[in-house]
């Protein structure tokens, strides 16, 4: 396994301003009145920043699922069995899901990443084993993992990024109880009440709800004093979570694009950016889920996300179907004509 | 050319209930969470019931960008000048436009109509030769158009889309001066004060914005009479917008889907739903507009656009940007597996 000490790597700002400026010089010379593209001009502006280049090129995308199950989940905190995770990692692999649609569609190589799934999987070859257990433990009773097992999702993470191809990482997970983890660490790290945190994730009716907020209210008191990221991210878990922190953390080391999915990608992130801010700078935020604690995430994040389509089904299918608008964001920057080239008369 | 008597042909309400419960029952077997993927699963169904099945194909779609000038230009209602509506036509065909690099992504077949521009074309493949005149009359003096012009507008949109290839029309514009006309036609036909209709466009300024509402406040005054939809269509103009009149009845006759732009697009189709409202059924709203009226607009034709990223270019982008999402719809509803096909277990 290849080095990655030390565990955190620091990620430097990206402070650029001369090709900040000559970004924005390339967009305003574009031929459409200034400004008119709106936030696609923003989305350029940070592709190119990000690459390094007025004409950043998007080259094999990674749409990585993280994939995990919850003790908490023997809890009653979600609508669906566990068992749906290895049955929807089996779907991701046979290219059923939505996720494998929209991969397909946009051309994104879709790997499965068994963070610690509770199932043993035949080996495939769109299946990268990273498990660290069968499920984490149940953090109602006591820490979702030890200190050692989040150290070890976060170098799996960072490793697994590492050899990956290309300069774009899209961020995808499945964890039957994953809404909660998300939900805990979001109260947690931004000293929010867990009723507004938590939602109804893959469909809690209202009763369920309530019972998934009491239940969760007893997680953060049991773990009162895991407050910094690490030990919060170990205490409240999951394996997928964690090992996306590994991922987010090496993806901004590198200068990757770095595409955030829904509540629980976001949740990831956040723990990233507690760790190192300039993780922010990476990322372009795909949408606005309708999963009731996301635009808490994306406040804290200072997020503004490209769709905002009601999505909450996670799999990274929110960030495959924002793909085409980064893609074109970069076919803007390069190929359309300025108002000098075309011949195009200025505004009056 | 074709007979397409009556001018205004009579659309039919989509009402095929088993169609509908078929797509929904379609929709829910699908491996993810009821409703979870929120606003698709609306297009979904929308696609479905216009193209008549539960796994709709889209085929050849047409983006055809409507081009006209507008007499009333000359009254300082735009930032830039007339001239810019036929260099944008050669940037369009050109392939320089933001346009013309969105439709090369994603497949689109684009095509310019000269509806009426104040300039001559040399012959082009992909421009459609159209002109009713070297631009509309100047609106704050008499008519935009007579109503043989207007009547000859329709039927000239209905001609060319019936000539078209495929079963969706992305609809686009260009004209400096028309989103004086649009506000013009929302204030008309929606009762509204034109305040509230009429906003930047592409990109004046304050004062510029309060010389602009007191020109439209003119226009309204002079053709107060012109009530009906056609007569307010031929009064505040312009030949673009009658035209894609024209083509959105056409299209909606022969069940194809319509894409509707931004501001100017929906102008038209406000139009046409008030000569025959189940145009509406046939529609896909692509984006929110950032020009002001555009919400009033989408309020008046009960549309739920799919983006909203702040654009106000017209063209047709919006159209283009939005175009995968309704790609991605029908490959979810063609290849998503169910639960039963995946053997994934249901909710508890």
């Amino acid at each position: 396994m290849q080095d990655l000490t030390p565990l955190i790597p620091h990620i430097p700002p990206i402070d650029e301003p001369a090709l900040s400026e000559a970004l924005q010089r390339r967009i305003d010379g574009k031929t459409k009145p200034l400004g008119s593209l709106g936030q696609l001009e923003a989305l350029m502006l940070r592709l190119g920043m990000i690459l390094g280049s007025e004409t950043p090129q998007l080259r094999e995308p990674q749409l990585m699922v993280f994939a995990g199950d919850h003790g908490l989940a023997a809890r009653g905190v979600s609508a669906y069995p566990s068992d749906v995770t290895w049955q929807m990692v089996e779907n991701f692999l046979a290219g059923g899901a939505a996720v494998s649609v929209l991969a397909r569609q946009h051309g994104l190589a879709l790997r499965v990443i068994d963070a610690g799934v509770a199932h043993d999987f035949a080996p495939r070859a769109d299946l990268i084993s990273a498990k660290l257990a069968h499920g984490t433990a149940d953090s109602s009773q006591q820490a979702a993992m030890s200190a050692e097992q989040c150290q070890q999702a976060l170098r799996q993470g960072r490793r697994i990024l590492s050899e990956a191809p290309g300069n774009a990482l899209l961020l995808g997970e499945m964890g039957i109880g994953n809404t909660s983890s998300a939900a805990l660490l979001l109260a947690r790290l931004q000293n929010l009440p867990i009723e507004r945190c938590a939602g109804r994730g893959t469909g809690l009716d209202d009763a369920a709800l309530a019972r998934k907020i009491e239940v969760l209210s007893g997680v953060l008191q049991l773990h009162a004093e895991a407050v910094e990221p690490l030990q919060a991210l170990a205490a409240l878990g999951g394996f997928e979570i964690a090992m996306m922190v590994g991922a987010v953390l090496q993806a901004a080391l590198e200068r990757r694009v770095i595409v955030v999915d829904g509540f629980i990608a976001s949740g990831a992130v956040l723990v990233a950016a507690k760790l190192q801010p300039a993780v922010l700078q990476r990322c372009v935020f795909a949408h606005r889920s309708k999963e009731s604690g996301h635009h808490l995430m994306l406040e804290a994040l200072q997020a503004q996300p490209l769709l905002d389509l009601g999505l909450r089904l996670g799999e990274g299918s929110g960030a495959a179907l924002a793909w085409p608008l980064l893609q074109s964001a970069c076919r803007i920057l390069a190929e359309m004509a300025s108002f000098e080239s075309a011949g195009v008369s200025q505004q009056q």
